[in-house]
């Protein structure tokens, strides 16, 4: 089953699609109301026959109450140290990264507001919605907590990172709204869904040139029941949280994974391809994003995609 | 105008409060679709007469779509560095801390659930609620969009904490919900607010002893204003976005304020009653919180306060 939001007032109607994605039946609620209360809307949804033409489609969960977004490719945050010459704790490949993200999201189509200053980048993640987990929960709760499965574009503003990072706090102002794709999937509808991760080609184009196309199944050494178990530890999470998968980051046998022009699976954020470059060439070549830039993230067949594309443009910031 | 959310329901519904809280009109809407529609819900709230006896009130906005806390009183910061023998930066008194928050709010009367391992902690807040404020604006426009004001308890787990600020990406686990009070106040019914700032007696009590009855005018480096505007550099806030003060915290003019017992002001959080105990005598002497301990926060008069009472009691966490 494939969910959508139409592009109306701040949470917008649900919808349901159909296969191809060109047929929209309404559902008479919000995403967020019907995972409030999934037993009784999820069999409304399954009979729901899509027969009008779909819609202008928003972020598929425009307004969330939670959004936690892991770093569970290890593979990227190690490359992340290596660039700028640091060891990464061995506990890392145990103990998952997650920070507090914004859980406001951006339609898929909207601009990327910002300044050049700043290093704006994409991060291209996969993101599963939950009903809600207990306080406490365990992998297997965590899993059968597990709504929908999306994608998402994890703006970064690398720039203004390490000052951010210097404080101790984690992640505010370097870290702005995420766009989300504008259709989310019950995993029996993801035939690469194993019930931990989605298996699968990310593709990532900068300015119409391939980015990335990374397997974001490979090399996610934290599967979302154990991102969700994490963030559970010591809350309950309500229904409607938004739990991502950090960058998808893939490596070669030998090392980081090359790019795509090099025919590798490439990256899917450009701080990726500078940290590469940086430790085989010495510095960075590729440029962060600047306006006028054009990112496009899908997954999967671009004819059909399944969460749809998130296609954004960088504008300059209000002011 | 004091508003309120009844325990019922994932959001509850909003109610106007008599002065003296004993009575209540129900609004017909949530205060989230409220402050959704200020202008058009403002004039008719004022207009509502609380005739009703007032009901069972949980948090009053129960789940939040973002919840941004600083940590404006400075003192409290350079105590936390210097209890560790660390100097805090110098930019810490003009560029704000802050960190993103889980934006569910416990209810003022739930337990906090908790293994005592994790060294339980209150922290006595200060907080304000936003209507919409776009990406990149100023003082001004910031302290334009305060729609309401009210207090919380930022529950923290300090044990947890080093393991998580060494990992770079902030508070997840350590910073489990916050409880909210169950009433927050327009800025004009609230003689203490100037603008910026709320001034008056924050009370912290433990198994009714009194811990802090800190001036929460005084000291807070940051005004409101100052902290959304740094909230919102690089993103716009959706309306209703929670933004907290960070722990309350006064200095004596010869360092760190003194206990209750000796006179004192107190601390509105243990850790920093243990940080002075470390500081003076060597070594800290008061427990974090345990299972069965009680603790109660609000402002101003007891017999009155206006935002209510946060009165909580630790219970053991789930399996």
């Amino acid at each position: 089953m494939r969910l959508a939001s139409l592009r109306e007032g701040p949470d917008g109607p649900l919808v349901k699609l159909s296969a191809d994605g060109r047929r929209m039946a309404r559902a008479g609620t919000t995403l967020q109301h019907a995972l409030d209360d999934w037993d009784r809307w999820e069999p409304k949804l399954r009979h729901l026959v899509p027969d009008k033409p779909a819609g202008r489609l928003g972020a598929v969960l425009p307004r969330a109450f939670q959004f936690l977004d892991g770093s569970a490719y290890v593979n990227h945050v190690e490359l992340v140290r290596r660039a700028r010459g640091a060891e990464m704790p061995e506990r890392f490949w145990t103990d998952p990264l997650m920070y507090q993200g914004c859980s406001t999201f951006l339609s898929p189509n909207a601009p990327i507001e910002g300044d050049a200053t700043w290093g704006i980048d994409c991060e291209a993640e996969v993101a599963v919605i939950t009903g809600p987990v207990p306080m406490g929960a365990d992998e297997a709760e965590a899993a059968h907590a597990i709504r929908l499965v999306t994608i998402l574009n994890d703006v970064s503003l690398r720039n203004l990172v390490p000052d951010e990072l210097g404080k101790g706090f984690g992640f505010v102002q370097s870290k702005p709204p995420s766009a989300l794709a504008p259709v989310a999937v019950t995993p029996d509808a993801l035939p690469g869904w194993d019930g931990a991760r989605l298996h699968g080609t990310m593709h990532v184009e900068v300015n119409g040139l391939a980015l990335g196309r990374a397997d974001a199944g490979h090399d996610m050494t934290f599967g979302f029941p154990a991102l969700i178990a994490h963030a559970a530890r010591t809350r309950a999470l309500p229904a409607g949280t938004v739990i991502g998968s950090g960058t998808v980051s893939n490596r070669d046998p030998d090392g980081p994974g090359r790019p795509v022009a090099d025919g590798g699976r490439g990256y899917s954020c450009i701080a990726e391809q500078r940290m590469v470059e940086t430790i085989l060439g010495g510095e960075a070549r590729t440029p962060f994003l600047e306006v006028g830039d054009r990112v496009r993230i899908w997954m999967g067949d671009e004819v059909a995609p399944p969460f749809g594309v998130i296609d954004q443009k960088v504008v300059a910031a209000p002011g």
